[in-house]
């Protein structure tokens, strides 16, 4: 189907974009201002299961071309992407803004770190270790038995099915951290753009559109489908070509991606960020010591873009006495001065506000503070509860996951409740320890083996919202955090997840891939037999 | 509960091994000699919920101790076990081969290979790459956020429940590949022994033992559960301590742990190795140069140890023409001269017949051959079938694992059928290509991303069976090879599986473990800012 109107660079028309085709007929939905609830221009036409099929065709085709394209390629095809999303300038900023209702300032931010996503993955490529390379060589006289020649490499999984979260526009969604993993891993993508910001959506997917032509990919490296139904997406899970799946979202959603995935003929791989509370310990020596630069740390990570970050920290432990009291007394001033702001989705504000209702309602929880700020359409009010150690312990609600500002406090009557406490948490993204390094070091050791058993970050004496993208991030966990403990959605490891490896035994070199040739031509630093050996 | 009468080294007495406890009581099973199918000496305790519980509460408790030794204190317990089992000498060899059938030569050599598989852990974990230790330093005076101190690596993922095979009593059973992996990987481990030989599982799993209090590891560590009934693997694999599951056996057995672990409050991932068929493609110009040398290395392959490996070549996919029907004449006479080999048990034996009955039944399959060696108690008699690519292409049932000595021969007009076919292939553990290193190329280069995208490992001009053990190997492959393709069971990246990352952010050095100290007291090979650091 020819585009019957081009779209210039910054603009979008509501299409689908599906590989080198756009698709304009069919029922279309609008976006909705986060800030008024108002539609803003623009109709967006809803994909539906035959779009789905063809994108997924497509991105199959193209799979063999990506993934035996050299390392080199797919760098330069990522920095082409970043450098058009740095060309599309205040027509995101502007889109982006109005749909998800995030500062200025925060939505370029949020650029900068997808583009420097898209980056990182560039220089992973170059640096020559994604492939893993390893090589056994043969050993004609050994005996009982001659070993044959054993290379290892890995390769793509296959398409990979992004689903784009809603409270990261960019740096989570059509060409975020899932997409540049797998595109990276040499996997075409299938993005189920989130209906909450479709055009900054499609304006990103036009992006890597035309990087992908700028770089001569193959057609169906991407596409982009959208729309308000969750048909879509589940069709998208269930496609036979896509061979696993990338998700940012809830809970309940992340779950029903992993229910289809299992139940597939084939099944597939899901990797599914989707539930944290993020506790905090306050350790005493660091309550005596600087309660109150506590509470400023504590109610400004809270209250961080609304609370709306998977690391917004829910839940608070400490023991008991004067220091939490003063703690509490200067957060609660602090929570009552937070401005309100605008939540991401009115899905999103009434799930915070029930959330918020539940602690309200429930016996053995007790509020501490609540935003004066005047109630903003769309917007989250801060608020923050208490409760203690038993009453936690007796009832698994009070650990699910309130998204937005508002934190729960367990306090402990001693060490054993606070370790208890630790001990009963689900999986979680992270967990942090306010500690003195001095006072609190005996503790602190009780508790880190607890912790790195359910979470995937550890911090001490930070707070967890601000995700860094670099080589040691880990920003996963153990169940209900992700669906698989095992990687990284942040981060250069996340290229893992969309990687196989394959051994090739006694190849003859015409066959063999240059990545495991013996001359190196790509100087990769490779395993022989066993032994790191670098590339140039 | 006191062991009643302490049991000899290379002795076994039936029970239940539960951390340092026996348990004596209970209802037993005996042991059956595959080769006359009668009971052996010996009753062995059936393992019931409360064994299950037990041992799992065992190893979450043993988890924290083993994960935090040093490297160097697992790889010592590791050969410690290597060095008990060597000790168990005629003993451990006179049992299994009673108990399953297999040659004398076969068993010692699987001992071999079994400790061979320890020791190869161990040195991996001496070589410190394990960890895979990553960190990137705080850049305080970064703009316009300062980068935090962020210090990655690997810990075991929690108590891994292992599935011992029916068919490798010894490298894929108790103290086998998956069980090395995951105590290197700092995993508890509980075995469910398999019920065909479980005399054998009690040697070694006394050997195991005998490691871990020699090598003072927390009790917990290991335990081995027994039993015929399916009820047992099922509850260990619901256990709430457990936190993987490895498997190696039937692809039906394979999906039922599948579906237990995905539906548990907490999902764990599994990792089962079920069932392959190991296609090899004879090229027109290998078979032209050397049809005779092909069929001979072909029923080797094929009759190896009853044909009962997993990588025992089940399909072969070649062009029709005098070639191939000169290869059929070359096979079909050594096929019948293949004597019955001693199966592992009569259900496998019973498996097998239905397998090749159906063949012969079926109206688009005929007969090239079986062997006309006289019926011996639980023989297999080896056999050779062919069909055509339409038929194989109209009936996936052709497709489906037949375990043992037999296999089928699927013609093709021309080499788009030949790549139709191969297109149309599940995932497999190897794929194989006999081809002429001139004549043969053009079409390999079309086969070979086909099937790198179906098997784990890609063989020329040799045959599947036979697994390196090494660090280049890859023993999986995509869906119904295994349940996840991203892994392997054999060589030493199967540790991988077993492995999650934790990032610590900001951590004091008092907190930080060994690995990720500045000082880098373990000598362990590093990425400092993503870029590799040598150990020593």
């Amino acid at each position: 189907m020819p585009d019957p109107s081009p779209v210039p660079p910054g603009a979008f028309n509501g299409a689908l974009l599906i590989g080198d085709d756009e698709v304009h007929a069919g029922r279309r939905f609008t976006a909705v201002a986060a800030a008024t609830g108002m539609e803003l221009p623009g109709g967006f036409v809803c994909a539906e299961a035959e779009h789905v099929t063809e994108a997924c065709r497509l991105a199959d085709a193209a799979f063999d071309g990506l993934r035996r394209s050299s390392p080199e390629r797919r760098a330069t095809f990522l920095e082409q992407i970043a450098t058009e999303i740095v060309a599309l300038g205040d027509d995101l900023t502007d889109r982006a803004c109005a749909e998800t209702g995030l500062p200025r300032a925060r939505i370029q931010g949020e650029t900068g770190r997808t583009v420097g996503q898209l980056r990182a993955f560039a220089r992973l490529l170059r640096g020559g270790a994604s492939p893993g390379a390893r090589i056994d060589p043969a050993l004609p006289d050994r005996t009982p038995l001659p070993r044959p020649d054993l290379r290892q490499m890995r390769i793509g999984i296959g398409p990979v099915a992004v689903f784009g979260a809603s409270n990261f526009p960019l740096a989570f969604s059509v060409a975020g951290g899932d997409t540049a993993a797998a595109l990276a891993a040499g996997c075409p993508v299938v993005v189920r753009a989130h209906p909450a910001h479709p055009g900054t959506s499609e304006l990103v997917g036009r992006a890597v559109l035309a990087a992908a032509r700028a770089c001569d990919m193959p057609e169906g490296v991407f596409s982009l489908l959208g729309g308000p139904d969750h048909a879509v997406g589940a069709a998208l899970a269930a496609d036979p070509h896509v061979a696993a799946i990338a998700f940012t979202g809830s809970r309940r959603g992340g779950l029903a991606l992993a229910a289809i995935a299992a139940s597939r003929p084939v099944p597939v791989p899901v990797f599914a960020e989707m539930s944290s509370i993020n506790p905090v310990f306050l350790l005493p020596g660091a309550l005596a010591a600087r309660s109150e630069a506590l509470a400023a740390g504590f109610v400004q990570s809270l209250s961080l873009g609304a609370g709306q970050f998977c690391t917004n920290p829910g839940l608070l432990v400490a023991t008991e006495g004067a220091e939490l009291a003063e703690f509490l007394r200067s957060a609660a001033a602090l929570v009552r001065g937070v401005p309100q702001a605008v939540m991401l989705s009115g899905g999103i504000r009434d799930a915070f506000e029930a959330g918020v209702a539940r602690w309200e309602a429930h016996p053995g929880v007790e509020r501490v503070a609540a935003s004066d700020a005047e109630a903003c359409s769309g917007g989250c009010r801060a608020a923050l509860f208490r409760t203690d150690a038993r009453r936690f312990l007796d009832d698994p609600a009070l650990s699910e996951e309130v998204f937005g500002a508002a934190s729960l406090v367990v306090t402990c009557r001693n060490e054993a409740e606070m370790i208890a406490v630790a001990t009963a948490l689900e999986g979680q993204l992270t967990a942090t320890l306010q500690l003195d390094a001095a006072a609190d070091l005996s503790l602190a050791r009780r508790l880190l083996p607890v912790l790195e058993r359910r979470a995937g970050r550890i911090l001490c004496n930070a707070w967890p919202t601000g995700v860094e993208v670099s080589a040691a991030m880990v920003h996963g966990g153990p169940f209900p955090a992700t669906t698989d403990a095992r990687t990284s959605s942040v981060g250069t490891v996340a290229i893992e997840r969309f990687l196989r490896p394959v051994c090739f035994q006694d190849l003859p070199e015409a066959l063999l891939p240059p990545e495991l040739l013996d001359a190196n031509p790509l100087n990769l630093p490779r395993l022989v037999d066993g032994q790191p050996v670098a590339g140039s």
